[in-house]
């Protein structure tokens, strides 16, 4: 084998990192349930007529799309929200509101960068078939805790609505052709002073004094009626102190038809973590039946990515092993069997040493660099007495412990 | 969209489907970690040059193979040897013995039939760099293990080596030019009556005396040294009374070095739910490093499909939200959050009607046709005395219930 790496933009998981990623995902899948949404997994692989034509050019281009060996043009997909219109059409029968979540990977031919990959997980959770400003609260309560419940502190869930932003556009005597390129300009407001936006917009052939408007009615206007009452559902889930309503915040304004939401964390600097909203004509457009929907999407590479960063998975044990039995002796093997039938009846992860003609301190290095917090040594005499020596790898510590006592140790 | 139909050989797992995969999928991780072996994810698409040439030409036509947008050519997985062969190849460094398990989707495309699609998941659990008959054994006991926790009664694990199968051939004066042929014929003797094994053996030419021979060898034949090791280690794992040492068992010979291993029910009829066995020649044969090897797949849809065929899913939810708390008018909707604020902070999945505005009874039927088993009913009259209304949805019954009485029901 010459190429014995991964392509470019894909990813192996090894033992160490799927234990982050597997707490991650179990994290929110427990929210997400909590909340009742259920789960839907799609094919790897569509038809092409299923995946072109709904995000234009742009995206095809970053799609892989094939023949397969029947001739047939398919691709994998691009997304999860394309499957998910699938899921809708193909299954008319389905109880509507459909509330389903849905985590699975997803390939685009990117060029690869820093956080960027080609082969990524995305983490969807969307209410099909409810126009209640409920549904939208309750997507936004489903982030904040999952969040909360991942241990992050400092994180704000920013808030806005496609009705609040195209107001202030017209209110701000903007020529309406200009709304779009001023709305990509003022999105970048949490992220730039707002003197290096008023730039952009002076380059962009905007005049004084519709600048000054436009900052104005941006400092006082107010969310629309239905924002409002998202708003206020939102902050009978405790989200209270999270929800910021931003009004130069715009995410996807071709997609969104009603409220946008974001989540960022103040460090590190990653951009936001979560992005949704409502979406209530893009079902139809792109395949799926005519109802209403919100959602988000989780970043869960991000997500992953901010928990390493800010070391916050130092609670999160690098293997899934908590002792290695070693095999001290090939004639004490029966001994040590027991030993760990007992101790993984117990509920206790023990990978048995699979060599029992290896020198003991070999078997402990193993465990050391497997980052098994623990080892177990069943020798001769300590056996006669019913005693057992638990290596802590660790501390570099070690104790002579009776069955129990190595029972409550480990549990 | 005019194809709104998933690709032939492939599935979507709505909810419910989901619901029952999930359980076993945890189940079965459970075990795999309390054995110690620990998670490995490769990507879905690797170089061709990684896939192709490790299997002959047959697999190679089913292998979804084609140029990615870059150019490159790639493929996607055809099972989970080949990725961790290159897995072990791509990180040198890892600990060895190497324990892990893997439940990724794989792809054939081959000819839809019952049973058999073009995605797939497999299930598989190695040990790669142990010579030891403690390895084997070890895969014995989480396949008997696994099974039991899905609560499987009826089967049994089949074991045979090369070694034993080559004995028989030998002893019995064959021609070695005709072992392989005859192994595939006895191969068969689970599955059909020994008198239509001989004349089949009599049709590819084989003497009379041969066959004698032959069925005598089987029946006198015993394991070979390294086989009884590990028949007598399993047997300490409380394999006892599944383990059957059948001396006609052969799996894909030029794959397999020593010991081989299968699992079959009796009912259904559904041919073997596990296969696997000892490779220390595989490995490096397809582009790893030269280490021995031991694992089995774990046949996670044969499975699944024994468990609903059986009917031993019954006590699987089929939704995974347990109650919907209805709204009954949107008056009471502050008290109906609270309510299921609180069912939530106890870990009850809880579904809040999406829709204050819809007729109870539409909510009911929505909560009876996903499957959820109970609904809340939060009234005006019952509110002012701190009651709520529960409906069993399946039971169809009703009782007006305290918040502790709700819990102690819920839990």
């Amino acid at each position: 084998m010459n190429k014995v790496q991964t392509l470019k933009g894909f990813r192996d998981y090894l033992p160490g990192q799927m234990a982050v990623r597997n707490r991650v995902i179990g994290i929110i899948r427990n929210v997400f349930e909590k909340y009742g949404f259920e789960e839907l997994q799609t094919p790897a692989m569509e038809y092409q007529e299923v995946l072109l034509g709904k995000y234009g050019e742009e995206a095809e281009k970053l799609m892989y799309l094939f023949d397969d060996p029947g001739g047939r043009s398919v691709g994998l997909k691009y997304d999860l929200t394309v499957p998910l219109a699938r899921v809708m059409a193909t299954y008319p029968q389905l109880p509507k509101p459909f509330k389903r979540y849905q985590m699975q990977p997803v390939w685009r031919a990117e060029k690869p960068q820093k956080g960027r990959f080609r082969e990524f997980y995305q983490c969807d959770v969307d209410t099909i078939g409810s126009s209640s400003p409920l549904a939208d609260a309750e997507i936004i309560a489903v982030i904040s805790e999952s969040l909360e419940n991942l241990g992050f502190e400092d994180f704000s869930i920013n808030i806005n609505s496609r009705k609040v932003l195209f107001h202030i556009m017209e209110s701000s005597g903007l020529p309406e052709d200009k709304y779009l390129t001023v709305i990509q300009s003022v999105d970048k407001l949490d992220k730039k002073p707002e003197e290096e936006i008023k730039q952009e917009l002076r380059n962009k052939g905007i005049n004084e004094q519709s600048i000054e408007n436009l900052f104005s009615s941006m400092k006082s206007c107010q969310p629309d009626e239905y924002l409002q009452q998202v708003i206020n559902l939102a902050k009978k889930y405790s989200v209270d102190d999270r929800l910021y309503f931003q009004p130069s915040l715009a995410r996807g304004l071709d997609y969104y038809t009603g409220p946008i939401f974001e989540t960022v964390v103040t460090e590190p600097k990653i951009g936001s973590i979560t992005g949704g909203g409502r979406y209530d004509n893009l079902l139809k457009q792109i395949g799926g039946p005519d109802e209403p929907a919100v959602g988000t999407t989780i970043g869960l590479d991000r997500i992953v990515e901010v928990i390493t960063e800010l070391e916050m998975n130092n609670d999160i044990p690098f293997s899934s092993t908590k002792v290695l039995a070693t095999v001290f002796q090939p004639e004490l093997l029966d001994d040590t069997i027991d030993l760990v039938n007992s101790l993984r009846k117990s509920g206790i992860n023990t990978e048995l040493y699979p060599d029992e003609n290896s020198k003991i301190e070999k078997q402990l290095k193993y465990a050391d660099k497997k980052g098994i917090p623990f080892a177990i040594i069943v020798g001769p005499e300590e056996t006669e007495r019913g005693k057992y020596v638990l290596k802590n790898l660790e501390e570099r510590t070690q104790q002579e412990l009776s069955f129990e006592e190595l029972l409550a140790t480990l549990s």
